[in-house]
């Protein structure tokens, strides 16, 4: 596929993501929504600028992106099949967009716009009533509209979340593969070169701080990296994923330094146990609740539930964390599609901890793993 | 200084910005205020996990920082001077604490507050005064009062920016003497390269995504690196930052590559004059608008108004854009103490670009200014 091939097929993506969406508003009785989510709008246009907003109505009416002159380039470049208008005060001038051309019900995203946000557009209403004289027109709430959407991942989005976990494999492989993981060496230093080598192949960001955990520090579920050396018979747990085209990968490993104790065998085998039950869980049609729960019952039967205190996974996309969340709590089912990871780990404070973590395109057959770095006991 | 003095050192700094506080909320006659805002967060407690928030009180009641339970260490270890509550609907949590500590005016940050999150602290006011019989609390819009604060720098701040921008100044500076500008090399490499410098001279994360643009690509403001290739008689123009202990640097440098021609030496020649009229015009109590103005009338004196398209400059602290901007449009004056940029460019559309760009902190006697690389034209 040639470089201007891909960005047609890539538009074309995101056009059909704006048909779906103009479906989702016209079954909420929306006329039309007022996109604010930067992310959303990166989603819905391919469009990466830091101030964008995006108006997408519920009929065949075109929708309208605005950004400020910064963006005028680039704007025509990323998202050159859309009606592109510079202006600073974005959304208010796409609610009065809304408004002219006859919508009634606006909806915005009410979990992202904050309150002074809405006093504006509430404004705006009032203004554009009077200009035009329509009235009548409401802003209506609709949070998770569009994250509700990017749940289910179109193929153009697993193929740059495949490629964002396979440069994450080549990262720790050619880590592993160098001596990287040796004792005397720092956490600071082990992560940074991680993720030098997963740019080397590929990456074009970080997909969060590269979590690097020897020792006792491997206890911490979030640690993040110190000049604490590696040292032999210590735990090394890696947390770390690539970014690719906007799409971020997400996968644990925890190693051993030399030699492994009989504690440290037994908890790895715990949790590689419960996750492989985690995995075996993500069927379409799932209760999220009970993939958690798959998992977390072979960790709490050992009699290691106080030490699992997470979920066992979230969504994963356009950002690191992302519907749906895997938990105890999470109501709602998983859907074919959903891209999730599966994280269980079992933490002994003081001494050390384990987890181990892949990202997954849940499918009706089953998964497909995404990140594929070797699950054994390693040695190192 | 030992680390457990520097540790009582930061510690009474957030004590210090607490009183504050309390003393801006009785003079908008606010009982309390519930922090939600992270960097906020972390301004006033020291407090770096991504869920908190904290409760602020007008009166000498405790103030009151929560979290959920993956933080319980970290917040013990941050901010070992505050109560800590482990709740993962925190802002709520605070709320009822408030209503309880029978505080009626409750300030809530609401340019940070989302629509939806509003209405769950609204519902929990209702909810707390059914539960106490305390009635007649209500919450109040606040916003931007702790960012007013954060506008002047307190010595600890200036001593971390300055630290931010030794290690950027150390990174462009070792960069530049050990040949990484050179022909044929790309603008990621020269990005990763500097970057990986920035660490090694102590910067704990980059301000932000660093802009290396050559050629043409130097005539675009917020250009992001490509694979295009420094070539003899371009501009390098080189935008970047490290952070050190949550604060950040911001510079500017544009270099030419071998040979410079009679146009480069000239925008160059003005983009440096504009930036000295921007440094001299930083006094305390200066209009903003005026300090944009002192800079920009060089470059359209000279012609170039069109070409320059930006602000001259933003506040640099906890985040790499704060209070206050600096363009035509800002309204207030300078406040010793502020620390910001002057970044006045000149882009030449297909051509290229210049802009030079400083961190400084405004004081009574004139600016201090924080980066320090040369500025003349450097030809490499």
């Amino acid at each position: 596929m040639t470089h201007s091939e891909r960005r047609v097929g890539l538009a074309a993506g995101m056009a059909q993501r704006r048909v779906r969406l103009a479906a989702e508003l016209a079954a909420r009785d929306l006329d039309a929504l007022v996109v604010t989510d930067l992310i959303n709008v990166r989603y819905l246009t391919g469009f990466t600028g830091s101030n964008a907003a995006l108006l997408v109505f519920a009929s065949t009416c075109d929708p309208v992106l605005v950004t400020d002159s910064r963006y005028r380039i680039q704007a025509l470049r990323q998202a050159p099949d859309l009606d592109t208008v510079i202006e600073r005060a974005g959304p208010r001038h796409l609610v009065a967009r809304a408004v002219s051309a006859g919508a009634r019900r606006i909806g915005f995203e009410s979990h992202v716009v904050t309150v002074d946000g809405f006093e504006a557009l509430a404004a705006e209403i009032t203004g554009a009533a009077e200009l035009t004289g329509r009235v009548g027109a409401e802003l209506v709430r609709a949070p998770g509209v569009v994250e509700g959407l990017r749940e289910v991942k179109d193929a153009g989005e697993v193929a740059m979340l495949s490629s964002a976990a396979e440069a994450a494999d080549a990262a720790l492989t050619a880590l592993v593969a160098g001596g990287g993981l040796r004792p005397g060496r720092t956490e600071r230093a082990v992560a940074r070169e991680l993720e030098s080598l997963m740019f080397d192949h590929g990456a074009e960001a970080r997909a969060f701080d590269t979590i690097v955990a020897t020792g006792a520090n491997s206890a911490v579920p979030h640690h993040r990296p110190t000049d604490a050396v590696l040292t032999r018979g210590d735990f090394v747990k890696i947390d770390f994923g690539a970014v690719v085209a906007g799409y971020h990968s997400d996968m644990t490993r925890t190693f051993v330094m030399g030699v492994a104790a009989d504690w440290q065998r037994d908890i790895y085998g715990l949790v590689a146990q419960a996750q492989r039950a985690g995995v075996a869980a993500l069927e379409a049609g799932a209760r999220l609740s009970e993939v958690d729960g798959a998992a977390r019952r072979v960790i709490a039967d050992a009699g290691f539930g106080e030490n699992f205190g997470h979920g066992l996974g979230h969504g994963v996309g356009l950002q690191i964390h992302e519907a749906p969340g895997i938990n105890s709590a999470t109501g709602g089912t998983l859907r074919a599609g959903s891209v999730v990871t599966v994280e269980p780990g079992v933490y002994l404070p003081d001494r050390g901890g384990v987890r181990i973590e892949d990202t997954l395109v849940a499918g009706r057959q089953g998964p497909e793993q995404l990140t594929r770095f070797p699950k054994d006991l390693a040695i190192v």
